[in-house]
């Protein structure tokens, strides 16, 4: 099941994609959640019976004209990335492959839609674009076995965990290099774990800018997968239906090119990953 | 005036500290939120509106008996925490004094309210304690100017910053370290910023475990002030109402002693600062 979030009307819907359409659950089925944390909060009937009610859904129930996506999840309490997650990556930055996953940390107020511009900002000219698999959770998780952990996730998606490379090396700390406003994305959709390989593990995933493919992996070559990380990170805290692991990025990154290729103006960053689709954005410079 | 948040019947609520006692907002007037973040967002003169309704409340909008308290904000979308802010710190900690803020980030699930037990994981032994003062946020900022930087903050409140080390130094980013479930705490309570020095400067801030007296110095002493630390977050990103900036902690925390002090099943860490008050968290080993 692809499930999306979308703006209708000024408040979130949450939507089922079927072979007819986006189909919009509050049309079908009063009874769910139109936010998308507190629908997989609701487990796994709750999901069931959303995909039900989407396949049988009466063509008035399809969103019609222009679609208005939000972040699959508009507001996550943990968006945890994961740093030099790639080895190639890790080699191309010229750092050391991690015994440990490397976790920071996105707001919300970092990331737009599908779709939605990425602001370029002011302060610097070193917005560089990152490709990333999402691992949605979908039931609470704490200490956890490393067998069970996919258990916890609902699904995936793609993010452009675009970064401002000049303010990420200020500190040791990479936290406001990582979270100028509407400098990443997620999207379009989540994919319900059930339809791709466990851990979506095997997926080409690739970043183009203006159709160039400056990114070309695939997810198979995480140093720590998606199990792995559920793992590690609910040995520390608790995961929330909602949060989101983005899961690293594979070589190719802007930064580190000669000449480095920075994100401008009028660009369109695409990040494509099989099975799961096209993240697409168009760049602004912030007025 | 003194805001707390608290858990009456199950549901939060906030509530206004009087000569009198707490006085329950939700008692004296229902068209105010029960909310902490949602109240900061109605701006000044809701927050001025709920101060005048407490002074006047009957005796029977008092809390009586014991008051179950939640971080006054319980969940704030930001909790931004600044590393390495005191220079006697840095300095202990063998780290260079950082000419731009340390930035990284603690998740709710992090955090206790005063009086609920911290919980020392059993992952490590490396619990140790933080006295920081915490900014509160009470407007939408983004590119603030820095001489109004101040109008910003709601008020000030208290933050024990509790980090396990091991797992902090197990990579280049603290998240993990910084994270564990219930080992940080905030609160008591928030107090507004006109009762407080500009940017509560000048407040002397202690930490004391079991009454030994390990951290003891002055708000004064922070490298960034609390108008430098808004000033420069909001260059980055758009601060909400309820955003808090947690703002580094002073010289005498346990892992650089001789022999190191960490925080243990049974200990009392107390953070007092000066005119806001004092956070009391009993230590219980996870079981």
């Amino acid at each position: 099941m692809r499930l999306v979030s979308f703006r209708k009307g000024g408040t979130a819907r949450v939507g089922v994609r079927t072979d007819a359409g986006l189909v919009d659950l509050s049309a079908v089925d009063d009874s769910l959640p139109t936010d998308m944390k507190a629908l997989l909060a609701k487990g796994k009937g709750a999901l069931q019976r959303a995909g039900r009610a989407a396949r049988k859904a009466p063509a008035k129930a399809l969103v019609t004209g222009r679609i208005s996506y939000l972040p699959p999840v508009p507001d996550p309490q943990k968006i945890i990335c994961i740093g030099l997650n790639y080895k190639d990556h890790a080699a191309e930055a010229g750092l050391k492959v991690p015994s440990y996953p490397v976790m920071f940390v996105r707001f919300p107020t970092s990331m737009v839609a599908h779709g939605q511009p990425l602001i370029a900002p002011r302060a610097s000219r070193h917005y560089d674009y990152e490709a990333e698999l999402v691992a949605v959770i979908g039931r609470k998780a704490r200490n956890v076995k490393k067998n069970e952990a996919l258990d916890y996730v609902a699904g995936y998606s793609i993010f452009n965990e675009g970064s401002i490379r000049d303010y990420q090396m200020k500190a040791s700390q990479w936290t406001v290099g990582k979270n100028f406003d509407a400098t990443g994305s997620f999207g379009p959709e989540i994919v319900t774990a059930d339809e791709l390989p466990a851990g979506a593990k095997g997926l080409g995933i690739q970043c183009r800018v203006n159709g160039q493919v400056l990114q070309d992996s695939n997810t198979r070559e995480m140093i720590f997968d998606v199990r792995a990380l559920v793992y590690q990170a609910a040995r520390a805290f608790t995961l929330l239906p909602g949060d989101i692991i983005v899961t690293g990025t594979p070589a190719g990154v802007g930064f580190v090119r000669k000449p480095p290729i920075y994100l401008r103006n009028g660009d369109v960053c695409e990040i494509e990953i099989e099975k799961i689709g096209i993240l697409s954005n168009p760049v602004r410079k912030e007025k």
